[in-house]
C-alpha cells in the first residue's frame, strides 16, 4: 500500500479516437470512458478499433466500476469488449446508457448491471467518492467528473464546451467547478480536441438561428437537413424550427431512428406526436410541409442520404425543389465522401447548404478561452492534458503554462503510461502493456499484425499465383503450370501476359535439373523467376504464392 | 466549316486535379494545360491520374499548339504522356518549360519543342491569336490567356489571385483585362477552386511578415522551414529573411534543390551566393546562424521533412533547439501525414509552428471578391467555371449571378462535353470520349478496370488460394489438399484455421462422387465449401482461388 493514486493511460492520448483512462487506488481501480476509433484507410479491411485491455483483464479482480462520461462512439465503443471480457457495473446518464444498451442488443449473451446519475449525484465507490458535474457538448447527457480520493480530488472534464445558451438552459456547471476548484484539485484531466483553435465556439443556439433563418427563406421548398443522430440539441432545435414553419417531420437513417426513439422514450427530446411521419407519407405533403431529418452528414457509403444522393433511396427521390443542408463539418477523414455526395445532389439539381457556405454547425468540444476558463475555475495542482493528438497535448500544455502553471506540474503522456499521484506528487512511474487492438470481422488483432502488412501489398501490387506439379523422379513438369493473377494486369494485356508468364516458367524449369530436386527448391526459383519476369513487363511487384506439387 | 469554336473539356470541370481544355476552330486546335492528379487510397497501387487523350489522339493532325498556364502538377504534369503520343509545340513561361525540362528529363527519347513566351506578348497560331497576361499564384511564371478567334475573345484565367503586394512587384494585369473586358470577351473560362471562401486570400507579403516575425523571435533557434518547391516567391521571402537575420541557407529535399536551381538560373530566384551553404556543412554553424528550407510540408512519406522527424535523414538531426515551420496547409487527402509529422517533431522536442497556430501560409487561389473583380473587369457575354468539383462550379455559377450574369449565358461542363460558342451563342453540343486514365507502374488503365476491384477486395478481405489434385478415374484426391491464405488470418490462429479448413475441404470432397468428374465442377463446390467455412470462422469473405489438377 503506497498510498498513491496510479493513473494509467488506456487510451486518449497522443491519438485521437478511443478514450480509456484507469484510476487505481491500492486494490480498487475505476475506469473512466473505453471507446473506439474507426480505421481509416491506413488499416484495410478493419473494422474498428479499440484499446488493448490486457492490463484490466490482468487487474480483473480490482475492477470496481465504470465510469462514461457521454455517450458518443469514441467514448462507449468498446464497451461490449469490455464486458465480455469482465464483469463490471457501468454508470452514466439515461441517454449514455440507453445507447450501451442499444449497442449491447447485438450481444445478446452479455448481461450487465448499469446504474443510471445524474449531474450532482455522488457515488461512492471503495476509496472514491465520484461526483457527477454538468457539461455542455455535442451530445446530450454529457458529465465532468470530480473524483475525491485519499490524495485529493481529479477532475476528469470529459468532453465538454462552455454554452452560455445549452438548448437544455442547463450550462456547463462553471459555479460547482469554481467551488470545487477553490477548495482544491490535485489533479486536472482536460480534453485538448480545440486548443489549438483560439476563441470561443459558437453556441449552439447561434446553428439554430442560422438554420431558422435557411428555412424561412426558402419556405417553398422541400427541406432535409443531415446531421448527426447522437446531437440530440440540434434535433430538438430543428424540430422546434419545423413545428414553427408548419412543416412536419420525417426520421430516416437507421440511427436517427434508434436515436430519436430512444430520446423520446427518457425524454431528451421534446415532441409533438402529431407533428411527426412516417417518411413513407412524405411524398403526400407539399413539398412545403415537409422536413425531413437524415443521416448521412459525413457521407458515410450506405447512409440515407448518400443513397438518395445516388438515387436509390426508395421513399426520398431528390428533385429541384429540395433543399439539402448537411448541419455537420467533415470528420477530418471524411471530407472526399461529404463532397462527392454534394455534388451529386447538385447534379440532381437540389440546392445545397453546408459548412463551407454557411455556420450551419458547431464543434462541441472547448476552443482555447473556454479551456482558460476550465483551468481558472479548476485551478489544479497538477495537469495532463488528454483527449488529443500529442500536438494539442503539447499545445494544451503551452496553453496552462501562459495561465501560470509550472511547466514541472504538467505531464505530456501516452498510451500505456502509468503516472502516481501524490498530495503533492506527480511522476510518471512506468509504462503497461496498451495500445490498439484491431477488430476485423470475428478476430482481433494486433497493429503490427502481417494480416494488414499482406492486405496492404495485395492492394498496391496484386497477387500471382503460380502452380506447377513435378515428377522429380523423371525430372520432369507433368503439368502445364498455371497462373493466376489478381489486380496485376489490365485486361486487355491478361492474355498476352499469361502466355509469356508461363513460356518463361517453362523455359527457367528447363534449364534446371528436376530429378530429386525438393520442391522449396523449386518453389524460390520459381518465385525469383516470375517476380522478375512481371517486374520487367509492369514495373511492379505483386505478390508471389508457388505451389509445387510432387508426382 | 461552322465557324463555330468548340471547346472540348477533357478535364478541370467536376473534378479537382488535372486540367485540360482544348480549343478548336475549324480543322485548328490548341491545348490548354497537361495536368495529373495524385490518386487517393480509392486507387490503390495507382501512381498518377492523367486524363483520357483519346480525343487528342483522334485529331491528331488539327493539333497546333500546347499552352501551358503555369507550372504546378495539375497543370503541366501530364505533358510526357501527351507529348508520347502526339508532336506539339509547347508555350509558356520560363519557369514553367524550366519544369516540363525537368520532368522530360525521365523521358529522354521524347524530343519536342518549347517555345518561352512572357506576358503581355501575342502569338498567333492560324485562326488564334494568344496574347498573355500576368497573374499572381503559387508559383512565380503564372498566365492567363486572352484568346482572340473569329468568334471573339476568351479569357482564361489559368489559377489566379489577386495580390495588392505581389513578390516580384508585377500584380496580376488587371488593367489590360479591363481593357480586354471593355473590348468585348465573348466566354469567360475562370478557376473556381475558392470561390466558397468569402473575402479576400491573404497576401503573400503578409505571410513574409509573420515567418519574419516569428524568425526574429526565435533568434537563438535552429530555423527549419518545409515548403512547397513550387513557391518560388514563398522561398524568396524566406531567403531575404534570413539575410536579414543573418543565417545561412541550406536546401534540402529533391525538389527543394532542382527547383531552387532552375529558378536561380532562369533568374525567378534572386540570392546572395555567399548565403547558400550546402545541407551537410549546416553542424558547422550556430543554430542561430542556419535556416533549412526542406520539402516535406505535406508530411509525403519520403520526403526530407519525414525523414527528419522519423530520426532517419542523415544531414539532420532533429533537437530541441529547432524550431520548425511547415509554411503550408494540408492539401486535403494529407492531413494525416502532415499531423503525424507534427506529433513526431515535437516528440523529439522541437517546437513547430503550423497554419493552425500562425499564418504561415495563403492560398494562391482567388477568393470570392477576388472572383467577383475578375468577372467585373472581363465582363463577357458567356461563362463557363472550370478548375473545380461541382460544387465550386454551381456555386461559381450563383456568384455570377449576383453580379447581373444571366443565368442562361453560364454553362456548368463535366469531363468530355463539348461546348460550341458563337459570337451570341453557348450550346452544349454533345460528349466526346474523356475521363481519367490511371498510370500503373508501366501499365496505363481505365478507371473501371477489373484491376482495382480485385485490389479493393484483396485489400479489405485478402486472399485464400486452394489447390487439390484428384484422379478422377480412381475417384480419388490424390494430394494432400494446399492452402495459403494472405490478410485473412491473424498470426495467432494461422494454424489451426488451415487444419480445420482442411478437414472442410476433405470431408466436402469425400461426399461427392469424383469419378469423371470435370475440374470446374470440383473447383466451384471448393470455393463454395471453402469460401462458407472462412464466413462462420471471421465474417469475412476473402478473394478464393482454386486450382484442381487432373493426375
Amino acid at each position: 500500500m503506497n498510498n498513491k493514486l496510479k493513473v494509467t493511460f488506456l487510451g486518449g492520448v497522443g491519438e485521437i479516437g478511443k478514450n480509456m483512462t484507469a484510476l487505481e487506488y491500492n486494490d480498487e481501480i475505476i475506469i473512466v470512458d473505453a471507446g473506439l476509433t474507426f480505421p481509416d484507410d491506413d488499416l484495410p479491411g478493419v473494422d474498428i478499433v479499440i484499446p488493448d485491455m490486457t492490463y484490466l483483464i490482468e487487474n480483473k479482480n480490482k475492477i470496481k466500476a465504470l465510469l462514461l462520461t457521454h455517450g458518443h462512439e469514441d467514448h462507449i465503443g468498446a464497451v461490449p469488449f469490455l464486458l465480455q471480457q469482465l464483469n463490471v457495473t457501468i454508470y452514466g446518464t439515461r441517454l449514455t446508457l440507453a445507447l450501451v444498451e442499444n449497442k449491447m442488443k447485438e450481444h445478446p449473451k452479455i448481461k450487465y448491471k448499469a446504474v443510471s446519475v445524474k449531474p450532482k449525484n455522488v457515488l461512492k465507490i471503495g476509496s472514491f467518492s465520484i461526483e457527477f458535474i454538468k457539461v455542455s457538448h455535442s451530445i446530450a447527457g454529457s458529465l465532468a467528473l470530480a473524483i475525491t480520493t485519499p490524495v485529493g480530488t481529479v477532475v476528469h472534464t470529459g468532453d465538454f464546451k462552455i454554452d452560455y445558451e445549452p438548448i437544455d438552459n442547463v450550462m456547463t456547471d462553471i459555479s460547482r467547478l469554481g467551488e470545487i476548484g477553490r477548495k482544491g484539485v490535485t489533479l486536472l484531466l482536460c480534453e485538448s480536441t480545440n486548443v489549438c483553435r483560439k476563441g470561443y465556439s459558437m453556441s449552439e443556439k447561434s446553428v439554430g438561428r442560422t438554420l431558422e433563418e435557411i428555412i424561412k427563406n426558402h419556405a417553398e421548398n422541400r427541406i432535409i437537413v443531415a446531421t448527426f443522430a447522437s446531437n440530440i440539441h440540434r434535433m430538438q432545435q430543428i424540430m422546434d424550427i419545423a413545428e414553427r414553419y408548419k412543416r412536419k417531420i420525417a426520421f430516416t437513417g437507421r440511427s436517427m431512428i434508434n436515436v430519436s426513439e430512444v430520446a423520446m422514450k427518457i425524454g431528451e427530446l421534446h415532441y409533438n406526436k402529431d407533428n411527426i411521419i412516417d417518411i413513407e407519407k412524405v411524398d403526400k405533403l407539399d413539398d412545403k410541409e415537409v422536413l425531413i431529418m437524415t443521416t448521412g452528414s459525413q457521407g458515410e457509403p450506405m447512409s440515407a442520404l448518400t443513397r438518395m444522393a445516388a438515387g436509390e433511396f426508395k421513399s426520398v427521390k431528390i428533385r429541384p425543389n429540395d433543399l439539402v443542408i448537411l448541419s455537420a463539418s467533415p470528420i477530418p477523414g471524411n471530407e472526399k465522401n461529404v463532397y462527392n455526395v454534394i455534388n451529386a445532389l447538385y447534379k440532381l439539381g437540389a440546392d445545397v447548404i453546408y459548412d463551407e457556405l454557411a455556420e450551419v454547425h458547431t464543434s462541441g468540444h472547448a476552443c482555447q478561452e473556454e479551456l482558460k476558463l476550465m483551468h481558472s475555475l479548476v485551478k489544479p495542482k497538477f495537469f495532463i492534458p488528454i483527449h488529443g493528438e500529442y500536438r494539442h497535448l503539447k499545445t494544451h500544455k503551452e496553453l496552462a503554462m501562459t495561465l501560470g502553471m509550472d511547466s514541472r506540474n504538467i505531464l505530456l503522456t501516452s498510451i500505456g503510461m502509468q503516472v502516481e499521484i501524490g498530495q503533492n506528487s506527480m511522476k510518471e512511474v512506468g509504462f503497461v502493456k496498451a495500445g490498439q487492438r484491431l477488430v476485423d470481422g470475428m478476430g482481433i488483432g494486433d497493429m503490427d499484425s502481417n494480416v494488414l502488412r499482406e492486405r496492404k501489398q495485395l492492394a498496391e501490387d496484386g497477387i500471382c499465383v503460380v502452380c506447377v506439379n513435378i515428377n522429380n523422379v523423371a525430372g520432369e513438369v507433368t503439368n502445364e503450370p498455371f497462373i493466376i493473377t489478381r489486380g496485376v494486369v489490365y485486361a486487355d494485356e491478361q492474355e498476352s501476359f499469361v502466355q509469356d508468364a508461363k513460356a518463361s516458367i517453362i523455359a527457367s524449369l528447363k534449364e534446371t535439373d528436376l530429378r530429386g530436386v525438393e520442391p522449396a527448391v523449386i518453389r524460390a526459383s520459381l518465385r525469383r523467376n516470375i517476380s522478375n519476369f512481371i517486374f520487367r513487363r509492369t514495373k511492379r511487384r505483386p505478390m508471389i504464392l508457388t505451389i509445387v506439387s510432387l508426382d
